[in-house]
């Protein structure tokens, strides 16, 4: 690194003006990194790329194992024997934290501690920024959406050594209902009610729940904002205003909700009028990084801290790397155009979906309260497997992350028994594919997806189903609730994903 | 990717004798690449770093967010937003795991699945390789040593509903501590009994209280390998063969024992005489890659399948990479020469610190049951600060890694109270100080090390200890058991680390 | 590099599907590489830069250094001592070229022969896609522009041995003068005639030249068709055909004429009607890359190949590298849209600097004949050194690339003085200020130089000009022909550069 | 990058000592810059790899085009398309020199020029620590060895425009000869003298043709040091002593003399007692970089000053960055390892090629003029396509750099004829092979090889000459000199190479 007697001593090798014009630019990087230092905010400029590796390289260099004259004799000693693992880590090789605590400092590695809070506070900025202003604290967590709950379960317990279930709003995801059981917790079940297509909160049932059941027993109630249609975003706020008359503590998992408007506006009222004492977002699905971390947050800095004490020992910096790279690279400006244009193509999967469903006489189911994910309905038909070969074959065209649900057969996971797994709800009344716009998307993913899915359907429909559909958008009754048999399972999931 | 076409069409280019030899040389790559797949075991000399470059390439491709032609709409397409973000994942976006186990093929991601069975593979072989040839299944936990204990204690939990304890051979690292509460359990502290100089396991208590209670409500016992001086290896072997008497658990925190064959040996002993149901070894201490993984194994398929069946979803790949590069990029035999070339440092440090300690008075602490660290007994003196000074001074001077122990204040965690925290004895009777040589050490890192010591002891003798030291080779009992001040905690831990 | 084989083996890895997707997706990109093989064309649609690199990967592996078995004992192996260098690279380290012929198939590195004809392919495709059909054969020299056009000099000169001069249409850019005294020939200076503001070819001058000589003695003509304004591009058409009839060979400096379809389109003219022996075109000017390569390229095969061959042994790749991984990250329709933009910025340019022109009493030089430079008349000023600021100013603004010019000093270079260097013509009658819009601008830069101008200037002329300027547009009396000092002359060349 | 400001910031993160202790380390770094920069020397102790990048991203930060608010509006703009096209070229953009000079700083790129000047630096001190330490100046050229020599005698031509011939000591390299007839200028063939094995310098003949000659006419002597036995390094110091008292330039090829102290020496010694103007040396060949540059340097600092000055206008930094980068990371303690590792093997490659000879009724040619390449005859046979088929076969098995010479076929270059081209000699009298220890060879190249070579020969003269062959030790009668068909002649320069 170059510093002022560096400077000096360019004067050796270039006219006074060029060393002065190549010492301001050198400052102007400089100032950009000490903003970064003191504001601890999320840049509204994106950063070039060079600025970001040299501020992780000027970071490394904080840390032990990167000083010159460095010697250890203790047990780790961040020592990497693979120059092509030291470079994709930056040389970091400390990971975070501290026996005690995920966020504490490490004297040795002073500088993966400073990456480590300042990624932290990037990310308090960036849920701020987006929707959620009144948030109090949060970490980023080098652990996905499920074991991340999993943690704040196991944090709770602490808290209140009675407790031993945990009231479940119902969403077909197995990792968010096995958060729940690896935490050594019992699920109370509580399926959403159909309201026309969409599947919404039973808060009464909840709310009976409360009122019958000892509070102590209870670790909290786990509800979802984002999800696959036709389930609605749970009604967050309700659930928060009984939480905290009824002294229960409130989780959201808000997995891929950042992105959304609406689900960050939730949780912020929510927060407003009752009770959420935490949070949970995914950082693949929101910020594009690849699998591995999620954001903690909540209102209460007490109980976010706990949390983070309740992680027992060191973990990997990989994911908070990879989060504070492109929280920087992005920047908040790029970042809202990238939600915006995601809103835009939701409208365009939409309008795209409805003409594809009317030509073959199907429709959009109307879930209002759902603005991420979308369904179709799909025809009545005698052999399930011919819903199966509609998925398989958008997968087999390059078509990822539809769903096809039908009426599924009933799942065993931990011991309970789920009628329908997949749909959120024991019987629903038709068949249906479901697609998502997600930040990142382009018009082109819109564009061909509608192409291929049409193509898929023109011959589906044509091969398979020669009879006149009866209308679905009359009524449900002409849809045949056929048991799956096994072999379709595997390729439904396969095709689900 | 070049075939058979491809060298067809290079007769266009190339001599065709240019042709052929470019031919065979793409296939002593593929030969490379085929064995690995079919074999699937570490290989014996290491892999040239383009070869593992072009592998990751090739595993990548296969994963969807890859394809050219793929065009997602689902919730989580692994859409990658920065390119260097990309470019260090290897354009790997959809992690480990789906959300049934984290061993499971993801649809989405054939190659993350291909690399996660083959990390596994060779991390078998590794283990197998290293000492423990009958383990029967391992996977690498993107998890640290403390969480990935916690996660083996969730998973008895579920098999032993009634558990409520963990039987623990007090070992003072508080992420091994952590790791039992944060699980829920309450732990059952048996302190190590003094033998000379050296802490051991007290199997005589173990035994007595195994016997005393109902073994539904004992999860476990965890017992430790690797550990700092002067606390032995626990006497893994007799821990094991009670534990079979007793129907009781037995899970081995082998931290950092894969490059000690005596740890690995044990274990090996332990798991044919009684019972080892897990065994849990870091990657970042033992394969030299960053913090962030390890490997949990065990001599039951069926129970390390459980294990990983308990992680709720999804979860980053980055210490899978790691562990992948590496291993492909050592091999076995460099792997071996570096553990023997560690065996060899620790005799040099042994020697090195014995004229040291004997120049000043002291002895080298007696310790066979540990052949990793070392430590030298300190002269007592009057302000304990004196003690934290060698500690900070060592560390000013770019020396990591050594521990100061003096008698240390009571530390309370979890509501636990520690006598002496960090000596895993609540009376031990002399402040020492320790080094440890570990793999990936150099020659030079000991010589700096004993110079650097040596001139610290110099400088810090003279000046804090003018009175002649009572000689602590015929006795203890000169040492004064001062209760140290909080400044001299924080100075402390900043040495120890 | 996976093989058939290797999908087979992994079979036991996946459920056969996922290894049919697999291999679809591996497929798609051999087909990438292979139709590229076999067409040899500039791809239309960009390549991502993943598979580029994959290509090159597979390249080098052709090259015997990175034979995993090859063992050297020649006097050049291409071992690299570096990693860090390998790297940059992509481990190609045998260059380009024989002894032979920059052209030739190298036996050791059939990787990097391949690499150095594909270049020159696509090299070849751009020039006939961007406005240069009938252009016969070209290579990428890892040269920039004045050297590439020494090494066509020196092979005219085998060729030509009795030739001692270069008829050279005078363009102020030292490196284009040198070429021809470097190359050992004697320049015939034309200077251009002065018609209206713009500076054009002076034909009938060099018609009476042509006649006047024995042509044996003149090897060729030298015309450039960018460059700054007010110079014109050359009226390469008319040359190609005196050129002809006088059977004297013409080479024409195309520098960064690629972006812009009215040099390319000259060229193409004047092959038609006239003789065009070789057209250089920079690398880095037209296609974004580092300096160091330019395309040479000719409508007779035989003379475009004995350039190659004149070429003394071997050469860097380094350059066809790059400009290799640009012309396939780029594609066609990539390039074509940057040079529409850079158009258009052109125009936004043009009227930006007439306002701005306008508001102190100047104009917008009116050059028809360069659709890449402008400029704007400058004040008369008493002493020069004004001027200087002016663009002194604009740099330490971070503009860089403006040229204020000015009467300047009479250089000397290479024993042949030139009046007002700098100019194109030794008298020109009025002080000028240049910006160009070249491929890769951005609306951005035209933007903030046309803000950072304005404010220059006016701080300029305030302070520097207090009196009313007399109309330039009227007339270029007002301008007085100051002799610039030397310092004048070294702050000038820092801002023009 | 970080300065005093960000270290105060940084105390918001870190306690006070850990803040301290990372500027600690930080300064080391910029100490270990400013001591390069000050100094300008070859470093002992080589950089690590992460240094280096990250003084090669501190010295691009001083370009214009990595300046975060420049705007450029010129032709050159360094505009980068690709990102990996930019950070393979650590986003230098602006390439070396300016259209003046080679050597000339840059102003919109003030690191690239610092740059530069640091690796003439470096390279000084290189050529001076490993033995002449009176050279008095050099630059890096950004061209191989032919280029490098044409550009050398295209400078002398300027100064001496009546020179037409340059005196050569015959070595069969064709880009040797062809630097002489590209720069125009007229061989004068010397052919070296039969002594013994070895071929040596014909300095009586040079000599005569000096005394015969106009030295007007004579641009200058080029004589070589390094060359594939059974060639001897020229006789440097004898020619130098001639040029001198003839008046005559003198440039010697030290293509790969550098990793060689006799070839140095030779050079020291020469400019001691007679005249050397200029010397060039390939920077591939011994400081193992890619191909592409070499350094010319000299004992005037002014003629090789006007060398950089004749090359017109810029020229790609590549090669400048490659050497820069290698010689910081090995530094002149591992170069110099690394050259007595040569020597060494040298060693045990005569003794290995010994062995075979004689095993196979061969010997070693007795070459002491060489330490780089050793020769071994080859039995005379009928049909010469077997000792093609010799060469092949190493070739085929992964062995290359080997040369068989038999009496080859004339050669006609650039009009002149050579009888038996690659022989050095027009009447060499026996067939022969011949490797060489280069730096960077390990010690199983040497085995390897011996190996390969020793089956080759086995089945070779099994199948090939079941007579008893004429021993070659006591005459070279034995050998018929068969004219090779053009069948060998590609063959053969396949194995050439």
């Amino acid at each position: 690194m170059m510093d002022g007697t560096s400077f000096k001593l360019l004067a050796k090798y270039l006219p006074s003006t060029y060393v002065q014009q190549a010492k301001d630019a050198h400052n102007t990087t400089n100032f950009l990194f000490n903003q970064l230092l003191e504001k601890r905010k999320w840049p509204e400029e994106g950063w070039i790329e060079r600025n970001i590796e040299i501020l992780l390289d000027e970071l490394a260099s904080l840390d032990s194992n990167n000083f010159l004259k460095n010697h250890g004799v203790g047990e780790r000693e961040a020592r990497i024997a693979s120059s092509l693992v030291a470079k994709r880590n930056f040389h970091l090789g400390h990971g975070l934290g501290r026996s005690g605590d995920l966020t504490e400092v490490q004297p040795k590695a002073a500088g993966s501690s400073v990456l480590y809070q300042l990624t932290n506070d990037l990310a308090k900025d960036a849920l701020r920024t987006l929707g959620v202003p009144d948030v109090k604290a949060c970490f980023v967590a080098p652990l996905a959406t499920g074991m991340s709950l999993t943690l704040i379960f196991l944090c709770i317990r602490q808290q209140q050594p009675k407790a031993r279930y945990v009231i479940w709003s119902r969403i077909d995801q197995k990792s968010c209902f096995k958060s729940i059981t690896t935490a050594g917790f019992e699920p109370i079940i509580v399926q959403p009610i159909l309201k026309g297509d969409e599947l919404v909160t039973d808060t009464g049932k909840i709310e009976a729940i409360m009122k019958q059941m000892d509070p102590e027993l209870i670790a909290c109630v786990m509800t979802t904002t984002s999800c696959f249609a036709p389930r609605a975003c749970d009604d967050v706020e309700s659930i928060a205003v009984l939480c905290k008359s009824h002294h229960i503590a409130h989780v959201v998992n808000n997995a891929y909700g950042v992105q959304n408007t609406k689900c960050m506006h939730l949780i912020q009222q929510a927060s407003k009028k009752g009770r959420v004492d935490a949070f949970v977002q995914s950082t693949d699905k929101n910020f594009m990084v690849p699998v591995g971390g999620t954001i903690i947050a909540g209102f209460d800095k007490s109980f976010v801290s706990k949390i983070s004490q309740c992680y027992p020992g060191r973990a990997s910096s990989s994911p908070i790397v990879d989060l504070f790279i492109t929280l920087l690279s992005l920047g908040s400006k790029e970042y809202k155009s990238l939600a915006r244009e995601r809103k835009h193509l939701f409208q365009l999967l939409r309008e795209g979906l409805a003409k594809i469903a009317s030509r073959f006489g199907q429709r959009v189911l109307d879930t209002p309260g759902n603005s991420i994910s979308i369904g179709i309905s799909l025809p009545s038909v005698k052999d399930p497997k011919l819903l199966t070969q509609l998925g398989s074959q958008l997968f087999l065209r390059c078509v990822s992350g539809t769903r096809v649900v039908s009426n599924l057969e009933s799942k065993v996971i931990n011991g309970h028994e789920f009628r329908s797994w997949g749909a959120h709800h024991s019987n629903y009344p038709t068949g249906y594919l479901t697609a998502a716009a997600t930040i990142g998307m382009t018009a082109i993913d819109v564009e061909q997806f509608l192409q291929r899915l049409t193509k898929v359907m023109e011959s589906w429909s044509t091969k398979t189903i020669p009879m006149v559909l009866p209308s679905l958008a009359n009524g449900n009754d002409g849809f045949t609730h056929d048991v799956l048999t096994s072999d379709y399972l595997v390729d439904q999931e396969s095709s689900v994903i």
